[in-house]
């Protein structure tokens, strides 16, 4: 299967280390040989029809910037869009960074891929938030597969067991714990009795929060993620404009410990319905499987006959998030039989 | 799809619930029509090539003890053989008790679905841990589809994750609370610091625990399940009798509270690796997902990729166990398309 790889950060670099560790696994395992004809990042492109070399484009990547420093088969400037459109393929990896507010340049590279009869797999939650149920319905209508497992929960297959495996049941409603950064401030908050700000400041020390907090710790990013799990699994057309999400600024430690002598722990939590979309901080029985500790991820399906299902993993990290993008790799080969 | 139901207990019974309480939505959302062409119990069949009563089937099966009374297209003596030879059908579900010994009668009907090429979905552990890979490769080679979902963890489709959407991992390792009875008992031993005869004669007096608890306070059951488990997803070929279990009878409330105070919990754990199986009471620290309470059931997956992924339900249960079975079908209509 021919792959080209838009936005090479963190996720296409983790991507591409994925590829060259798993190669052999995914080739005997599922007769699946991957092969990137292109890579583009902001500054230009890669391509060659024959197969760029992974170890090379990680190299000339990490040392120079860019890959469209690749040698013979590198172009300064060429852009996404073009190589999306240009380059023969059978599966666009959109790996750029999230813009919540247009979605872009991920929604373009989308509906590119899409009009061009390429398979799209995705970790940007962009598009999702902004024009989830569009790109699904060009997609049916192209008859291209549109995947994005890797948008919500990381690691943590949440869409596909809901979409594949609980496929007899009607779902009532999804909840979960799903942003790391903000489960690991809870978690120290509630160990330590330490006031937010102190917990912030560290989790920023230790590069699990950002500088710039605000998209975990005022619900940003978990709102985005329940309007996503919305419409992919209860079928209806979310946007982020729906969600008014509560953070977790104003919670206090006393809050947190009145919470624990009762048998509770405080989560922020996002919980999706068919008709009602809400994100804030929630009291959680100790001993629920919700009741996830650090930076660990979960997610609650209560549904008509298996009552409720909990799945718990690590959401972040570009190596997790590889899990999810090769998943979704392997079930399209399998879907297509390419 | 032409169903055939082989055994009608309260697994058989449920299923048949559960479609006509699901039918609608299944038809709607799947294009999926289920229509059961007969039922055989051990007293007899009906069969009806054009769809029989699942309300009637029901009525006929409670009041009269057998679906063989079933007006006009009963036939006492006829045997689930016989049924499954001769009926034209997609699917048959192999929904007899469970023989670990010798796996019968499921061994037979599953070889003779087979064989007659028709799919099989089953939820009986007795075949899948005498026969699992010889079933497997009949199946393969016959190009039948063979789902066996609801035979681990009722309701929690444990091994569909591992199969379908965790593919891109190599799975080093599984550990499992895959017994429902033992967790409640060992809970409850935690919870009311009371000696294991006392909770089990209680248990039993509840209907959590049977008459005779052997297979589920001895470890049998975990084992069974231990066996599948690493037959599905490890891809090797092992018995029951490559398990030798260790139950929880010998557990003193002492034990749990020592494990307590330093942070634990004990299980009772069937643990699963390529070259080893084991089955018996473990230390598993509070708090991680795996520590569930009740009568739930866990599995936690140790990988390369995605590290650790954990998935919690509702083990036991006709209801529950009919959400698995349904899966497996619906599933199977999208692979072959039906």
């Amino acid at each position: 299967m021919r792959l080209i790889l838009i936005g090479f950060g963190n996720l296409g670099r983790g991507l591409a280390r994925a590829l060259i560790e798993k190669g052999n696994f995914i080739r005997e395992k599922y007769s699946l040989a991957p092969s990137v004809v292109a890579v583009a990042d902001e500054h230009g492109a890669a391509i060659d029809v024959r197969g760029l070399s992974l170890e090379k484009l990680l190299e000339v990547s990490e040392k120079k910037g860019s890959v469209a420093y690749y040698p013979s088969f590198g172009s300064e400037g060429k852009s996404s869009l073009e190589v999306i459109e240009e380059v023969d393929a059978d599966v666009v990896f959109e790996l750029t960074p999230t813009n919540i507010v247009s979605g872009e340049p991920g929604l373009s590279h989308i509906k590119k891929a899409i009009t061009s009869g390429k398979h799209v797999v995705t970790s940007n939650k962009g598009p999702l938030v902004v024009a989830f149920r569009e790109l699904d319905n060009m997609a049916k209508k192209r008859g291209v597969q549109f995947r994005y497992s890797a948008s919500v929960g990381g690691s943590v297959p949440v869409i596909g067991l809901a979409q594949r495996l609980l496929a007899g049941n009607t779902i009532y409603s999804i909840r979960g714990v799903l942003n790391g950064t903000t489960n690991y401030i809870l978690t120290r908050m509630e160990k330590e009795a330490a006031p937010f700000d102190v917990v912030l400041r560290e989790a920023q020390e230790m590069g699990i929060a950002e500088k710039d907090p605000t998209l975990d710790v005022d619900g940003i990013d978990t709102a985005c993620k329940t309007v996503i799990l919305a419409n992919a699994i209860l079928g209806v057309d979310k946007k982020l404009s729906d969600v008014s999400p509560v953070g977790i600024r104003q919670i206090r430690p006393e809050a947190i410990r009145l919470a624990r002598e009762a048998g509770y722990t405080i989560k922020l939590i996002g919980v999706a319905k068919r008709d009602s979309l809400e994100v804030g901080p929630r009291l959680v029985p100790i001993g629920h499987p919700l009741a996830v500790w650090g930076t660990l991820n979960a997610v609650t399906f209560e549904m008509d006959l298996a009552r409720e299902i909990t799945i718990t993993g690590f959401g972040a990290g570009p190596r997790e998030t590889s899990s999810a993008l090769l998943s979704d790799l392997i079930d399209i080969h399998r879907s297509v039989g390419e």
